[in-house]
């Protein structure tokens, strides 16, 4: 973790600051190890500063890492950070542009002394989480291997007969068995509920002959996995095989596309342009990945506005889909580590 | 909803805007009565228009009311909602301020249609949601109806020798059983992990003699309760005794005081003043109490720094406590409903 807090330091000049103040909580985890809740971490040249109140000081206290000091704030967060600053001879502020809201801006601009200046920066701490180092990349294997798992388990749970929800409360269970969490609410979405891109797990009874589309998560110390798996009860209609195959030849042209160099934006238009040439992509309105870590959804994304280019080290979901109303839903999503 | 649209719409003249965007979730779930997420409820004098994307369409027109217009966009919530703005000639914007991040707003201000004025207001819906109608006062009774079978299935639960997550599962397992949700995780905190205010429910065998705090809340259509209660197994030493006395005297004062008219801050006053008597307010370091909706936590606060004034249906948590680290913690919670 002290490399990391070493980065980010390194980047102060760059970016022209001598100080940042991380509000996001999961910016917080990966620069210390500790699983942050309403606290700053304010970061020095020197120093770091853990700057929280009475009700998180005692977890704190035995979860920062060394080089991390504890601070304990009585009247107010802003306050307490901008008087280590002045301790600090901070001039120059970096803030996180996209996690202080508006008001919250306002208020900090009111109180902030005058000879600090405040500059909003966005993305600084993600842009390093984009690469994945080892103990990540193992720390998302391992929310993989329980994800495998599980899977292998909605096989035999999936079956005519069941509701979505029975389907989720087993699942609900085993994820608890292995002493993990969810990324993110599972989808399980039969039949026509497979046409609503975020649907909810519903009462509704699976039947024989149809499709069921089920978008789940893991959740291992904080990194994610994310996987979207078909399960196809007893035989497919025409059209449903006809649409997975074409999923699936969409998956895989974008999948051999990917390695270090490609653009984010080409990887998109490959799986979107070949189901285009099927008049399906009218039917595929989000965007093919995004990249998975300590979020569910970061950078890069594949989509084609993106201007990322992929490098060793990033992973990424790809999952293109067909979703047609009132009839089913088709997702293909796999998660893809960036290598030579 | 209708009703609740108009009087937001009443306001429009004191707060000089002539059409309001509302980004917070919770508040455009208020206004429609549609759990929404990612997406902006845009509320002119006579129109209101649900701004979504692909994703969302489908749950969406099932799910809005009348008089609520469904509008997906393509290439950005900002210029979707700045498009409708000119259709319908608004000059000022009012924008949730809290609930929009600097960089989004600058993002905004850049996009903006010069003929418009881009106006930060905060807590204007929230101002709304403070007192409750009867509608959601049954949503409430019927969450706490829930809680309270849930409670008595503790007290079943919880004894020497089982697991603070042992404990965990049974009542996640319940509370599906009856379709609710929880309003936050719930905290089962034995012996010294009493003395965390958030403490996470942990593989600590519960022990015989030793207190045990549990506050939990039940989201029950998306309006929530809040209680801690303290279980006691064995024989409690006589210290946990006397300061369980000491906090239930606390609340008791509190709840006493509460009626249209008194001042929040003079209800925090009462608690901590008597806690300070017995020289325990330094172990007692967060605010007596908050208000309960659709938001676990919400105004009005029970703090020594609030200005509310209680009024008739507003719903409030009474939860005074004492942390004595490393040893145990004593919080007891009540809602109490504001009436004559």
């Amino acid at each position: 973790m002290t490399s990391r807090l070493q980065k980010l330091r390194a980047s102060f000049e760059t970016h022209k600051i001598d100080a940042m103040i991380v509000s996001r909580d999961v910016n917080i985890r990966y620069l210390t190890g500790f699983p942050a809740s309403e606290s700053w971490l304010l970061v020095t040249p020197k120093k770091a500063y853990y700057v929280t109140d009475f009700r998180y000081v005692l977890e704190a206290k035995k979860g920062l890492p060394r080089g991390v000091e504890l601070v304990q704030y009585t009247t107010s967060l802003g306050e307490a950070v901008f008087d280590l600053a002045k301790k600090n001879r901070i001039k120059h502020f970096g803030f996180e542009s996209s996690h202080i809201s508006f008001y919250h801006y306002q208020a900090l601009s009111r109180i902030i002394p005058k000879s600090i200046k405040f500059l909003p920066k966005k993305g600084l701490i993600e842009q390093f989480r984009i690469i994945k180092d080892a103990g990540e990349i193992a720390l998302i294997r391992q929310a993989l291997k329980i994800h495998g798992e599980a899977l292998k388990r909605l096989k035999r749970w999936i079956k005519p007969g069941v509701t979505e929800m029975d389907v989720l409360f087993k699942l609900e269970d085993f994820v608890r068995s292995q002493n993990a969490g969810f990324s993110f609410a599972p989808i399980i979405a039969s039949g026509p509920n497979g046409a609503l891109p975020h649907a909810h797990p519903s009462r509704r009874v699976i039947k024989n002959h149809e499709p069921v589309l089920v978008d789940t998560g893991i959740d291992w110390k904080g990194y994610k996995s994310d996987l979207t798996r078909m399960f196809f009860l007893g035989r497919m209609p025409a059209l449903v095989q006809k649409m997975n195959d074409l999923v699936k030849e969409a998956q895989r042209l974008a999948i051999a596309a990917i390695q270090p160099g490609a653009k984010a934006s080409e990887i998109d238009r490959l799986a979107r342009g070949f189901l285009a040439k099927h008049k399906l992509d009218q039917y595929f309105g989000h965007s093919l990945g995004h990249g998975v870590g300590l979020d569910i959804h970061e950078e890069p994304r594949l989509s084609g506005k993106s201007t990322a280019t992929l490098q060793e080290g990033m992973i990424i979901t790809v999952e293109p889909a067909v979703y047609l109303p009132g009839k089913f839903g088709i997702r293909l999503e796999e998660m893809v580590l960036v290598t030579k």
